[in-house]
């Protein structure tokens, strides 16, 4: 039973195929593959529209270099204060900007809101004196397993570019938000005002396959790469793992199915003495306050999952991660282990 | 008949094959995983000595995280005026150093002599008004295919340290290097007093996997590579990579391939009308100066290289790369072409 | 009535005095002249140790430059959430470290204490995942009006020290510090556990001038002022204003009469219908609460000042500072007007 | 004699009694005085059209921050192998541009022309595996002391702009360049094509004082100076230090001076025995080969200089660099003490 993260599973046996077929014969190297010249036209067809498309190997690469093609090193990029650019990716923006500096902003369940936006914007309108707000930046799903709806983007999107910034989604789990919302990956992106995507592919099923998916002008963004040691010389075996992820839905059933089992884990825990779901289940995460013994007998049983927060109620907020892989007999032997 | 680059062709059998192996089951990411553990331990055998390795995508990033980490924002790295970091590498170590020079140097085969640093030293020793030297780097075998002995190597590192240096090896074709001087891998490189190593598999049947190898203190290494977005979260899939490249001196045979493909194709050339070995062949690239007539005649018969220079004596000077997978009968077959 | 900031006066006349008579003759530039020679021990003389002294042109350039040296890319700096690193610079620590993340703290007073810096640390030591804490950065005076003592320096240094962090002072106000507790520069800094001091002195009095002042090891600061541009090459005419600063306790007494100054106004106001004192006047801000209607009155009557905050009571939060040069008469017309 | 650089001069009595001048009263700091707005417009005026004119205290810090505007991290800035940018600022123009690469070409005296350019670029064509060429910087003066015309500067800005980037130019030594050519500053920028203007002061005769100008869009550069610590918070000390500067040609003044006198200095010593002018005398350097017993013997007597390069036919090539300030009589005992 092992729920700590979405990286703890391998890769799908799909995408495992697909990259083995890669392998047959000689092929033009970083990126003049015949399977990165298909992708982008998946690409293309998947957001209903023409779009730059860049594999990279970690979502922290591709959040990365996004923002430091959006954001100046004078810039600042507003974010949730529990997203993971703010708290696990070791200032990597910072690095990639060259100076930026990502103000962070509160919000429920990861998510945040416009009014957060224009609460934080005064201090940095005294001009030269604070960095220049370049880029709001969202993740879907939220760092604590909500999903932001379209009418939410757009509504951060008006707010972004009525204020002279673009808007950066971060969506190392954006099939589980589509998959949560039923609804296109354009009604969620560009339809909706986002400039700019990490499209995330590891935690649902690839080996290291994440892309940055540009709306608009792409800035160069293929020389950043480069310079950052992300272009990776036989492209192939990055383009083969996100074309398999592509295909026929797959991605979208694999993220459906993580969804469906954290509902699950979700509805079982809520009916369980002593428990608390902190969010509503969304995607694949489920943040629950369980009693301490509970937590202990779940740990004695073999379950593995993270605590996220130590509440001084005698209980702990622990996180549940399904994935793509997670076996379906985990969900009733880690509720039955909870009761 | 591909002899365009060693990253023309895909991965070797065996390397795939651990790679699928290596999906089983979970397993704790971000390196935490027991073939992570094991690989550290198998280089510190193949080494002779405790050695601190960093799995990366690319040579790129191999190259440029190690200079960052020996190199600060205002010191200089001295290399040859063709190697891949100068050429190559779309200044990945001025970004990575936050702002370090590369002072390029001249030398027959790509190779630096330590002749041309004590030539190149002197403008750099005006105090504060220029870069601080600090890191010598070579590039092993060279990108002329030539290739350092320890000796060479020795005198090298002496003249690094003794002016305040330390010295990097650019190892993307190590492997070859080794292959061709059959010395342990010790001898090349600590025992030399090659301060930081980049060793290359991808070049020689890995999918997308290298390391950077310290002999000395790593200086958190590991937290330049996090915030490079090079920590990748399914370790395994690297590590398994290299795991397998290493076993049973696997590296070393296909090396020890690749090369005696290239001198087959050198010899052969050698004796061809009009032909003239650029370099000596001591690696898996020839270079060869043809007559146009020749060059244009192995293209139609489907030859695929990169024409390197072009003199003004009506010949070309072309690049041949043999890899692990290069099939034997395109020698024979380019060699007929090219008669 | 000019009280909106130590910046809005000009020079005083001795270091202006000093400035004209630097001008005389031919000296070697970029600091090889006699002046700066004779700054470098006379710091020495009043640290009461040997310190190397970099004179720099502006604040931030002092903070930047201290916090490059002392903290890497991937490394954070703990200071407080009003501080002028924080609020004020531009993200000039970010751009000069490469990447630096700064964790903002809470404080009354815009003083830090060493149990915010341990409840901020947890979150950082979860290895690479988060920046390294590597500085803790304090400013004194604070940004609002208050100072640390001795024994509070020293106990922010143990915490520093022991968490593996380099202690960094502020000093853009270090006179005023000084000049209210009595104390000696040297049981303020080095005695105390300070690592690395920014050594304000436009603000008291120079055209622009300030000094990074190092009690351990230098690190080739003097690199990184170069690289950045704030090497003067006229260097006499930086350091015969320190020089001037420093003669005869000149700094310690303009210090002490802009406290003297402030101190007054707050006994002043303090008294005043409707005024409350936000934080105890300790050197030369004075920041209070007053009614809007007195705010309006005061600026009719001339005084010039800035809102500092704008609470819901019906009053505004003002900030008054002053300086080496504010009338003293000011003093009694702004304490009249207010009534 | 000191003719060892035009910085071992102080400053001119004109520009010190405007500093003085400006001491008095209290004004708005960081730029928002009157002095600071009178400068802009006279920079219009002396431009013959509107430019965006941002005052700095250093050369380096000029240069750098108009190539940081102009060139990206993964961009390439062409400039001359002997110019100050490359040889003489410590790698700040890569740290400023956050990993930009400086590409050095040849030229007679120290200027480039667009057949250098045309011959370096071919090697960064190869799209992202070399950095993407976006600046061409010249030097005016050159630092050989000779200078470019405008048709010259225009030829440079066609070649620049037909090749998608833009022209920047170093002039630390710009009035030193117009006295020479007698043309208006605007022929010899924008209407040749420059598009950012290191506008140099403090070598002739301001104590620390140079101003960025932009003949376009200045893009956020007042951010990026801010965030360099290089925007002055008592900015009237700058500014009037360049109004000082400006008024009544006094900068066209002194310049011509200089040059004057080293065009005495060189017509003098070409009658010299043993003596060989390297390049024609066109601003305030000299640049000769005299005989070793020659340039022992002017030691001897007091004279001060540079010993530029060591050619082995028992000369030295000395630079004699002559300032504003340098006294007329300097210039016959050095050419007595030569013969």
């Amino acid at each position: 039973m092992n729920f700590t993260s979405d990286n703890a599973y391998g890769a799908s046996a799909e995408i495992l195929a697909a990259l083995v077929a890669a392998n047959d014969g000689t092929v033009p190297s970083y990126g003049g593959d015949a399977i990165t010249a298909r992708l982008t036209a998946r690409f293309c067809e998947i957001f209903e529209r023409e779009v730059a498309v860049f594999p990279v190997v970690s979502g922290t690469a591709a959040n990365a270099l996004a923002l430091a093609t959006l954001c100046p090193p004078y810039g600042a990029v507003l974010c949730h204060q529990e997203s993971h650019i703010a708290l696990d990716e070791c200032a990597a923006p910072e690095f990639f900007t060259g100076g930026g500096r990502l103000v962070l902003l509160p919000g429920e369940g990861g998510k945040i809101a416009p009014g957060a936006i224009e609460a934080a914007l005064p201090q940095y309108r005294r001009g030269i004196h604070s960095s220049k707000p370049s880029v709001v930046s969202i993740t879907q799903a939220s760092e604590l397993g909500m999903v932001y709806r379209p009418d939410e983007v757009a509504a951060l999107a008006a707010c972004a570019h009525t204020n002279g910034m673009t808007l950066h989604m971060d969506g190392a789990r954006f099939a589980n938000a589509l998959a949560h919302l039923g609804c296109s990956p354009a009604d969620l992106t560009w339809r909706a005002g986002v400039d700019a995507l990490s499209f995330g592919a590891t935690k649902n099923g690839a080996l290291l396959a994440e892309a940055v998916v540009f709306f608009g002008d792409a800035r160069d963004f293929e020389y950043r790469r480069k310079q950052a040691g992300h272009l990776i010389s036989k492209m192939r075996f990055l383009s083969a793992q996100l074309e398999a992820y592509l295909k026929d839905g797959s991605w979208l059933k694999t993220a459906a199915r993580a969804n469906a089992l954290a509902q699950r884990l979700g509805e079982g825990l809520a009916g369980t003495a002593g428990a608390q779901l902190a969010y509503p289940v969304e995607a694949n995460g489920v943040f629950v306050r369980l009693p301490n013994a509970t937590v202990a007998r779940l740990r004695q049983r073999g379950a593995r999952f993270l605590d996220w927060a130590q509440p001084s109620d005698g209980r702990t907020l622990i996180r549940l991660v399904c994935s793509f892989a997670t076996p379906e007999e985990d969900i009733a032997k880690f509720l039955e282990a909870a009761r």
